[in-house]
Order: structure tokens, then C-alpha cells, then sequence
């Protein structure tokens, strides 16, 4: 049985684990991460990378389809394929590995259970932590009953699938059901999507509408309101029969669950320091785990259950490996996290994009803020008629009526995804909308958007 | 001689004078627009909006090229052509006036001077303004000495031209220089640009390197560091033969002056109230011109020399028409200027684009403040990489280390327009570093860069 001590041990080398490390390591502290699969994790190879690899050469055919001028654009699905493969890097974690011994993270491959206090079990290998140990599992894609008798795509199959299906049927209407629908149908499979509620249903209702009629143009058979209640396959391979709960039957050649996520915490040893497997895992501001006597233990990214996205894994990770390496030094963290529950932006890469961050009106009315909306079409300002011909998109601003700060902001339409920056300054700075009257943005660019909303707003 | 009186008075009906005016309307004033072209102004007929009608298309087309899966993608110039003439509505300007009758403005059409004090000729016609007058002509395009026999092109024919000359030769490396030269040569003209000095200098060098790498991609002959001797037309519609400093001789179908703008007021009757004619004017931060009796004379827009761009122009509209609005009430103005001299972001639509905000290093120390500069290469952001493959970028944030905030930003490379009011909003805010750490970038974006940019300053 062999035994070795680091400052930190990370169990798991997402952009979350492989962040703590780093961060760890740059505040005097050694460090290791365990892992089972391929280093870089979900994002690198089953998610963010290879799922906008898919989506970004879409996106560029159907904006030239919208400009008048440009002809003959069209995808080489093949050539799609191929990049995806290469910023996958052919599922191959050697460029990762490089970038950990760059940053003298040490790697051990396997499988990391927690056997106690301060102390991971990878195989026959005992590692001590002297300062903390860091959960960042992530997660897994939740297979409903309904549909765990046809082996169906998951999200990693979805994204790193060598050929297009005939037909593909996909169950959830949540980012990766949308992402993965317009992907796949722009390589021109025939895709219908599932959803038991409405399309992107944490955001404000026109970012799934307008998504929904980006889908229904490229052809999608967007079926909101119903649910599977059974599928059934033509022998191992064989075709996929979908039974929904309003009577009719959808067939796939394949069918893709994307109802959801589930922490990967089943079987990491939680048990031995008293936590309950497979549950989410409960942080404060410096992702130190909840109940766990000694506070060593921390848990950074998906697994904490606060924001599903790899950025804000990465961000807690920075967070938590400074608050490790201080505590190491005697000292209070300075730096917490103040963003996983009130400033989180996402982009929704579908054609057209969504982008939102912070908080809706009805959040930030539930946390006791007075909160006044204003809305404005996108498609009026005079960047984003040059940026694609009967553009179609709409904005949405939150303000906080005590403070005159913005609360949140919700974009849908072409080339929104690099302008939600902007709200997340605005609110990480607390800017007030006086303030931001004397921001002006240029013209003609879609970021217009801002001085029209605050006209809008009275200004 | 008919006679009219008006609270406001309002020469040049340009996005600017359009603005003032409507402002003032809504501040409880009556008001008149002078006009002696489209209303509309330059900017919506010969810059612009026709620019970026021409520019969109060959942007897209440059992108689908660089993104492997993506074939076939290509302009139809007759087209693109078509979609600038939609965009300048055919020079025509009913929409606008349609527009100023919805706001309530009264339109007078000819050629406006100022007649002493608070008093403008029209023809026959006098006007009186019982609150101001503001001038907001504009500027026009200078032509050098050395290329005025060949009546060339300026800013006005090389946006509204329709056809595409077979070489066309640009003197001036600016902005309209480089975004022209972007728009013909995707257009299938064979185009030289010739620069005195560097091209677009008023930006950090890196800016318009990468901008002439993009042009040289396109086909287009740069030759920096030479200015024009010498311009000889064959007859009256023949080839131009442009002879330089380095003694080569440029041959081209057409040549376009593109060497900077001088103000619109040689004929504006400006020597009636003891001003200079053909002068750039002087303003305080509320717009008012100074050294004018009585405080009636405002200068908005270009013509102020503070800020060459229709977006500050309308900045600067909605600061003078409150501050008109506001005097008329006996009241002090609420808001002034404060982004005219250190916030002015622009975004040059060449292909790839560039995109800056605030001071320049040189420029934050020129005013007494103490900054560092940090650079990233933007093509190592994942984002830039999903956007274009191989993607060539760079960025340079300046920051005041005693306040520990944003001075200025630029950024070039493919899709960084919309980027760039992330850094208008932290300059407006005075947004500390400590604050943008927490303003978390999506994944994968390529408003990353600002991560990047803030673990190079070292937090």
C-alpha cells in the first residue's frame, strides 16, 4: 500500500479541479488531482468544446443565409465532424496532461474515493491531504425510466457521435436539448424535440420562443407540453418508437435524453466523513462542504449544485484554491465567492443565441428586490438589422428600482452571446444606471441595445 | 421675409441635430431642424449605414472562410450593391422626416446661417430661437492639394457608389481608408492603400498591423510609409496615375481621398457672432460654444471636434438638448459630458474588426496617471478558437494602478465588436479590478479575454 502527502488533493480534472490545482499550487501549496476518465474533463470532451465545435459552423451558414449578398454558403458535415474531433482532440487528454506538468500539477489515474479525514484511496495508493481535499466530480446525464430501456444518447454521445442520424429524437428542451437540436439538424438530420414544459424554461419566456422558432426554420419538430411515457427499440440497434403522453408516437434512429444532471458523488467515499452519497454537496462562499468537521473539505464546480456552467466552475475554483492557500498561511480569505448566486451568465448557442445573466424579475422579487423590467425588440436596432436581414431577437433589462443597478439582463437573437459581458460587469460593479448613461456604445453595433433600453427605461 | 420663433433652433439634421432636437421636445421645448441635404445626415446616407451595409456581407463571407466544415460561401457584388442602396433607403429621406414629424420636429429645408444672436437665415425665411441655436453641420471630407485634379473620391462616392471600379486607389490609412479598402476589395477591386504613416495610428500599433494582415489576406496592396506627390487623370473619366514619395507611380480606375474631415462651417454665418468661419468650435461639457454672449450657441456632433462618431454625436445630442431643456426651467443641467474626452469607444469594421475604448497608455500618462498595460493574444482564448479557425487577435487592457481601474481597452480580431462596451461600462462605472474578477466571462466566449487579461495583471 503506497502513501503519498500533498497540501491538496483534487479529486477530479475538469477545468473546475485542474483550476484548484493551479491555484493551489500558485499560493506555495503542492498539489495532486485523481482522476478515472480523461483529463480535462466533461467540458473538453463531451460538452462546451466539441458541442460549439459542432455549433459554430451552423451558426456561421445560417448568419451568411440572413445577410443579402452571400450566396452558396452550406456545411460539409463530414468537415464538421472532423472539427469537432480536433478540438476534442480526438479524446485523447495528452495536451492536458502536458498543461498539468506545466503547471507542476502532479496526476494520478484512477479512481479517488474519500477513506476518512484528509485522506483519498485510489486503488492502492493512500493520499494524505494536509490542508484540504476538493470534490469536483461534476456530473452525469439523468436517463429517465422512460427511456433507460432503449440505451439512448446522452449528452456524450450527442456531442461526439462520428455520423449523423437519419432521424433523431430528442427528449428535454433545456440548453443541451436545444444546443444539440440545432446542431444536428443543420447537419441535416431530422430532428424533433421534446419538452415537457417550455423550451429554456429558467429564462424569461421570448429566449425559448424565438429559440423554438430558430429550431422550427431549420426544421426541427419542436413538440412542447408533452412528455415520454415510453420508448421501445427495434432490437439492439434498430430503430427508436417514443411514446408521448398526448397519444402519438415519435420514431428516431437514435433518441437523446437531455433531462438533466445528477452529481457524480455515488461512490466517492462521502459516507466515510458522514455526508450522504450521491447528493449535491453543500458550500459557503469559499466552497468549503457544509457539516464536515475540520473544514478540509471542498467542493468546486457542478457537484455544488450553484451554477452548472464551466465558467463558473472555473471561478469557484479560483475562489477555492486562494481560500485553501491563505487558510494555509494562517490567513482569512480574501477573495469569495460572490457571483455562483447572483451574477451567472450563460450563452445559449443555438441559432439565434441566447444570453442571460443574473437574476429575472421574479428572482429578484423573491429575494425582496423591487425590480422594475423594460423590455426592447432587438431586431430595431440599426446593428443588428446590419448584422442579419429581418433580424429577429428581443432584449430584456432587470433594474433594482432602490439602487438603480442592474439586476439582470436576457438577450436572444444573432451574435448576442460576446454582449451579456457587458450586464456582468455592469452588475459585478454595481453600476448604476446613471452611470451607464454615460457608457455609450458604438454605433452601429447590436450593443445599442443598452442605450435603447435605457430610453426605454426613462433615461 | 416670413418670420418664425422657436425654442430651439437646430442647424444640421444629422443623427446629432436629430437628437438634440428631440430631446429638447421632450424637455417641454419647441423645435425647428435647419437642413440643406437628407435629413438623416452622413451618417445615414455616405457612412455609416452604407458602410456597414457593404462591410457586413464580406465579414460573413471572411468568417464562413475560416471555419473548417463551412464551404461555398460568396458575395454577390450586385447584390451586396442592393443591400447598401436598401440600407441608405435609396438616398432618400421620407423615413426620416417621417421620423421628425412622429418626434414633433418642424423641418426647414435649405441652407442655414446664423444672423447675430439667437437668430438663423434660411433664404427668405428668419428664424428666432427663444432658447438656442445649435449647430450641428457635421464635417466634410478633405481633399489634399495633391488630389484634387483628378476630382476623386471621397468618403460620399466610395459608400454610394454603383459599381465596383476595376482599381481603386486609397490614400489614408484611417479609418474610412481601411474600411473601404475592406469593403471594395471583397468586391473583386483590385485596391492599393496608400498610408503616410501607419495605418490606423491613433490606435496601439498592433491594431492596425492586424488589420493590414487582413487586407493583404484580401488581396489589397498596402504600402505604408509613402504619401502621394502627385495625382494625373487620363481625361476627364480616365485611369488615375498616382505617383508617391518613393518615387512609384499607382495606376487606378478610381482613387478615393481618405485623409481626414474638416468642420462644416465655412458658411454658417459665423462671423455674425465674432466667431472664426470654417472653424472647429470650441464647447464646454453641456455643449455650449464658449466665447459666445450670452450663452445661446451650442455645438453638438463633429463639429466640436471632441469625438468623430455618430454614436458620440448623439451622446452629445442627448447631454445639450437636457442642458437646453434644463436652462429653459431655470435649472442647472443634470447631466454633462464626461465621456467625450476619456470614454469614446469605436469599433473599425474591417475584416477582422477592431474595437477600442478610453486612453491608450500614452494618452492615460500625456493626463497624469500612473497605468500598466496587459496584453493577451486573443487566439488563445477557446472562444476566438471556435470562432475562427486559426484565429489571429490580439488585446491590450490599460489600467490606472492607482485606482486600480480601467483606463482603456483595445481589441482586434474577428467578432471583437460587440466586446468591446464590456470595457465602456467598467470605464463609466470606474469598476475596480476587484470587482471584474467577479464578473464571471462565459464559456466558451471570447469575452474570456477579459480573464485572461486580469490573471496576467496577476490576480
Amino acid at each position: 500500500m503506497a502513501e503519498q502527502t500533498y497540501d491538496v488533493i483534487v479529486i477530479g480534472a475538469g477545468p473546475t479541479g485542474e483550476n484548484v490545482a493551479d491555484r493551489a499550487i500558485k499560493g506555495g501549496l503542492t498539489a495532486v488531482i485523481v482522476e478515472s476518465e480523461l483529463v480535462g474533463g466533461e467540458c473538453s470532451y463531451w460538452a462546451c468544446m466539441p458541442s460549439k465545435a459542432l455549433l459554430r459552423p451552423a451558426d456561421v451558414v445560417a448568419e451568411a443565409a440572413a445577410v443579402r449578398g452571400v450566396t452558396g454558403a452550406r456545411l460539409n458535415p463530414a468537415e464538421v465532424l472532423a472539427r469537432r474531433d480536433d478540438f476534442a482532440h480526438g479524446w485523447k487528454d495528452d495536451a492536458q496532461v502536458g498543461w498539468l506538468d506545466s503547471a507542476k500539477i502532479d496526476l494520478v489515474r484512477g479512481h479517488g474515493r474519500i477513506a476518512g479525514e484528509r485522506r483519498v484511496q485510489v486503488g492502492d495508493l493512500t493520499l494524505h491531504a494536509r490542508q484540504a481535499v476538493v470534490i469536483a466530480t461534476g456530473t452525469r446525464a439523468v436517463v429517465p425510466d422512460s427511456l433507460s430501456p432503449v440505451n439512448p444518447w446522452t449528452s456524450r454521445e450527442a456531442t461526439s457521435a462520428h455520423a449523423v442520424p437519419g432521424r433523431l429524437v430528442i427528449v428535454g428542451g433545456g440548453v443541451v436539448g436545444c444546443e444539440m437540436a440545432a446542431a444536428w439538424s443543420a447537419l441535416c438530420a431530422e430532428v424533433t424535440l421534446i419538452c415537457r414544459g417550455r423550451l429554456l424554461d429558467r429564462l424569461p419566456e421570448f429566449a425559448g420562443e424565438i429559440v423554438a422558432a430558430g429550431l422550427k426554420d431549420a426544421g426541427v419538430d419542436v413538440r412542447v407540453g408533452v412528455d415520454v411515457t415510453r420508448a421501445t427499440r427495434d432490437g439492439d440497434h434498430g430503430a427508436v418508437t417514443v411514446e408521448l403522453t398526448d397519444g402519438t408516437k415519435v420514431e428516431g434512429d437514435e433518441v437523446l435524453s437531455a433531462v438533466g444532471r445528477s452529481p457524480h458523488t455515488a461512490d466517492i467515499g462521502l459516507e466515510t466523513v458522514g455526508l450522504a452519497p450521491a447528493s449535491w454537496l453543500d458550500v459557503d462562499d469559499t466552497m468549503r462542504v457544509a457539516g464536515v468537521d475540520g473544514g478540509w473539505l471542498y467542493a468546486a464546480g457542478d457537484v455544488n449544485h450553484l451554477a452548472l456552467l464551466t465558467h463558473m466552475g472555473k471561478y469557484q475554483a479560483r475562489v477555492c484554491g486562494d481560500a485553501i492557500a491563505a487558510r494555509a498561511r494562517g490567513q482569512e480569505p480574501a477573495v469569495r465567492d460572490r457571483s455562483s448566486k447572483t451574477n451567472v451568465p450563460q450563452v445559449v448557442f443555438t441559432i439565434p443565441e441566447v444570453a442571460a445573466v443574473g437574476l429575472t424579475a421574479a428572482q429578484a422579487e423573491a429575494a425582496g428586490r423591487r425590480v422594475r423590467t423594460v423590455e426592447y425588440e432587438l431586431g430595431h436596432v440599426a446593428g443588428a438589422k446590419l448584422f442579419a436581414d429581418d433580424y429577429r431577437g428581443h432584449a430584456q433589462l432587470v433594474v433594482d428600482e432602490d439602487r438603480r443597478t442592474v439586476v439582470g439582463m436576457t438577450l436572444a437573437g444573432h451574435g448576442v452571446g460576446e454582449i451579456i459581458h457587458s450586464a456582468t460587469i455592469a452588475i459585478a460593479g454595481e453600476v448604476t444606471l446613471d452611470q451607464l448613461w454615460h457608457a455609450v456604445p458604438s454605433y452601429p453595433t447590436i450593443s445599442e441595445i443598452w442605450l435603447r433600453l435605457l430610453e426605454t427605461y426613462g433615461l
